[in-house]
């Protein structure tokens, strides 16, 4: 353990499951019946080479488009009273598949999420799509995560919690599922085409309107948005407080 | 099976049940053929660390929350002719997934249930929900489990006890299910869209009727669900005896 | 073989059939490559003693709820000319899941049977339920099986018999399904939406008529209803013999 | 083969499967790893006790039905041009499952078939049914699998023979299945919900076109059906020449 | 490979790939690990015996209809200026399920076709039905096997190749397949209804404009399709050169 | 390795992949447990086999609407400011499946792709099937793998990158999938009807608009596409410069 803690520095969960997954497969391939510390090995320099890798491979237009979609990640989270407040801001590439991220404290999981808190989190993830129109007037794939997470919470919020008005307090999934068989092989949908109809609908409606909030916010700190790109741009890691000093210096107040 | 029974003290079925789910996936992690003591035993540590942090880590809100639900189900559950009496009501977190409990008695399935008794379970289900609503002016995810079983009640009425009117006397269920095999995989739905569609109405219907029930029910005693929340949030744990104090001390008479 | 006769009188095929599903459970779960003897005794055993806790902890609402059901299969089951005759009424819970029956002879699977035949059959299943609402305005979750049985001869009518003026001659089930295959998996199908709606709506219209006519006699019979229902709560088991004088004595025709 | 024979008198190729099906399910039961010839003996005497049994069993208002169902058949047959020829009647149940059966030869399958040709033959499958209809004016479950071989041929004549007009020329099954899949699990269904109600309409519409055809010989010849149906009952099996005598006595000429 | 090749004259490619198949059964049935020369001998024996059988089984009228139908072939593909040219006509039954056969060279899969090159291919594939309905007023089963390439080449034309103006230039099956699993249980429609009604009328469509085309070039030239399938039922095999000589005796040119 | 790079010159990775997946079918035939160095080589054999045999055998027909094919890749490609650069055009075919080929770089996956370049990146897959039609007024099957990737493209577009107006920013594909089952099987819709109907709208409309710009750009440069097909066909290979020659001897700026 002691090994792998410190060939990973920086590394967070994710990535580490990564690397085991990443392991499993070399074990695989060699036809080993378990995955042994040589495979770990071997799986973290091929990440530690990815990364660097992909470090030196992006273009300059990318790293522009991934410090813009960061700070809008990192400026909504921080105008929104329901959002966990951000700690750092990064363009350094991040385990396999991030090119950056916005770190929020605490990361540990709730045990109750209000309705609010809920919409507040699915806005921190469009802000990084919002961020890109706002500021170069096109859009590129890189939302695809943080469209998926905050399409999955509206799901949820309308088909588990029992959050729209119009499907009102029926839920659609059945909660037990038999172990290690996949979910989704399972979840043959029960309900009528008209409530799937009304689902997607909700759905949209939700996104849609945690969208247009994401949008007002950096439309009203767009020059703090180019602000704290740039300086990502220049320092590649922002912290709290630098973020806190550029969003004090604008007159405005949270949204 | 006495280290078990001593080493869990007010678990209840349920908690078991989980425990013993966690000690088979620790026994299938360490490539056993079989579930040894040793690993319940840490299946046990984990479920207890697990409850302790929980308690540890949950916010002044959720608790809050919380204490809220758990009297909504109670009040609900105590003004209802056909629902089963309250014996105690806990805001300690109990076993592996639930962060509160209202215990009703007899716990024994019934043999028999009529369509009235049927609505009140289903009417207590959702009084937490409505205490959160009523009270926070905000609803939470705590609710998702209630709403899940007030669902498959719901669904059962119409789908197989016959008791929609619009429905009839059809059932929508093939009885006989193969031996092992998840049902979720064999119960493709045969039915037209048409009857689907009536079937996920009549389920919106009844559980919108319990829902206005069970508001009826909390709204007019808002005032000894916040009395009941008040005493949970100081003493964790009520019992039948202060829940009926509470209840007699109103002028109101059952609903 | 002479064993399990001796130790379980008045066990049916099905009660004997479920003794032997949970004696394999049991082998099961010991790990057994087969089922041996002493677990078809302790299935025994606990079906045995499942009978006795249920006829201990059935209340007294339940006990009548039973006893009218029974009574309205009985009833409906003496009064149409094309149903086998009733032998034997009994709120002694049977077998596992069974709380009371009511016993036709000849229990031999008919080679043939007709349309009006299979109408009376379904009127008999139905007349639990409809002896239910009838007395106590209220119906329960009993009759559940009953509708399901109901349901099944209903959807063969239409589906297999060719027995439906609107779905006509054609068949809309597969003969041949491959051994062992769970069926379920199988029958997907493959008609028309259009196809699907016109079966549920014959199934519906079908269940419909058959429980209009169950109604019509119970309700032209009510008092002997009441009559057995008390008959069979003082005596447990009430033999063909007594249900004819309680037919007899009353002045109305079968309908 | 010479013992198999020698105890299978009469039994024809799909009595000869059941028989082998059977004494399979039997050396399954004793965990054997192959079929012994003491299963195929002890399958023999099961079918023929069973043979026996329901011989004995069958009710004098079954053996009626069958009786006609068989002459409406063997009428049809002989009056149709492209059916093949009635060779024997027979109301000794034959096999596991058929009640009573009427022979036509050539057995042998055909290597094409007109479009008429397989109007005929559905013709003489349906016919057992009609008879039922006109002679009691009540039908039974026997048509069953009339039905269904009736209505596999109509699809067939629909989906792959492109013999609606409707439907045209196009082919709606994939030819190629692998070896040992059962066809039920792959033949999901591609085609849209609109050609699904025209390939519904159109199979009906063949079926109801074929059964009024076989209704108006039979009504022409319901006096020749009432004869050779006596003659049944009475001998229990009828050749050729009998049929043929009852058919050629009366005046009116083949529909 | 030799004793193979010496035993089976004529034979083409799909011939032998039912004779390998049969084989593959044959050691199946035997509990071999392998399929051995044996099984191949006795494969090769049974087809040929097959062969022999269906040859003298086959009455005259199905030696006519398969003689029209050949011919019909035979004419289209002459007569169309992008089909293979038509270098032997046959009516003896050639390997395990072909009962004539139109032989056109070059058999090599071509690497491109235009789509007129598969419209031409269809318009040879119908020919033979065509043959058949301006013959004898009445279509037969033997088209089956034409009409399913036809629709599988409609259907790749609009599905793959983008070939339908209304549907246009998206594809709609997935490129990937999994080695080894039946394709048919992975291609669960993705499309909308909308999408897959458009496809069938496309479909429709395109078989219907090729039938008509075949059908004006065999009205055409009915004399000469009498006269080729008259010397096919003298002299069971017709070359290139008699085929040539009977189009070339009439005065109409290739439409 | 370096003799399987010795003996694969000018192969590209999708090239070795396709040799990989021949040397295991091999191997699988023979029963090996492992693909052996033997297996790879004789699927090189096979594979430069079949390049020669195709080389020699497509016609002249075949071989101009290659160039003409690849042509149109390649000026779409050098127009369009947001696609990758043209370095070399063939119309030798290339492992397994390509006729020929169009080779941009990078050929790296890029980290972030903007929705102009897919849109540029479709433009050039159909610019291919664009110049056949525009040349010979007939299109081929040639454009198939072309049209699929394009399909691919504009499906992502829609459901995972959020690029489509009318569907929003809502995800429509799950994305955590089980290692080692094939994705297919997974997928199973979960979406309304009326969904699906606007995904496959927004597709068809995406692919239609770059069919036009295509088309538009071909149709400018007619007399290009000519000259660069013609001295495809003369030269077989066609580098970067003297692409550029032909498209800067016209007077014509990109479109």
């Amino acid at each position: 353990m002691r090994v792998i803690a410190s060939r990973t520095p920086g590394f967070v969960g994710a990535d580490l499951a990564n690397i085991v997954n990443e392991a499993a497969l070399l074990a695989a391939r060699k036809d080993k019946e378990s995955v042994e510390m040589a495979d770990i090995e071997e799986a973290i320099d091929r990440v530690i080479a990815g990364l660097e890798k992909k470090r030196r491979l992006m273009s300059k237009k990318e790293k522009e488009i991934v410090a813009f979609h960061e700070s809008g990640h990192a400026i909504v989270a921080s105008l929104l009273p329901n959002a966990d407040p951000v700690r750092r801001i990064s363009i350094i590439p991040r385990g396999i598949s991030a090119l950056g991220y916005t770190l929020q404290l605490p990361t540990e999981d709730r045990y109750l999420m209000t309705k609010t808190e809920l919409q507040d989190r699915m806005a921190v993830l469009l802000g990084g799509r919002v961020a890109e129109e706002i500021t170069f007037g096109e859009i590129s794939t890189g939302a695809h995560n943080d469209l998926q997470r905050a399409t999955d919470i509206a799901t949820s919020m309308v088909k588990e919690f029992g959050m729209s008005e119009k499907l009102g307090y029926v839920t659609f999934e059945k909660e037990k599922k038999p172990l290690f068989l996949p979910s989704s092989l399972l979840s043959s949908r029960e309900y009528s085409e008209d409530t799937a109809k009304q689902i997607d609908e909700e759905v949209k409606k939700i996104i849609d309107e945690t969208y247009r909030k994401a949008k007002e916010i950096l439309t009203a700190k767009k020059e703090e948005l180019g602000e704290l790109a740039r300086l990502l741009l220049e320092k590649e890691v922002v912290e709290e407080a630098d973020l806190k000093k550029i969003l004090q210096s604008s007159a405005s107040n949270p949204i």
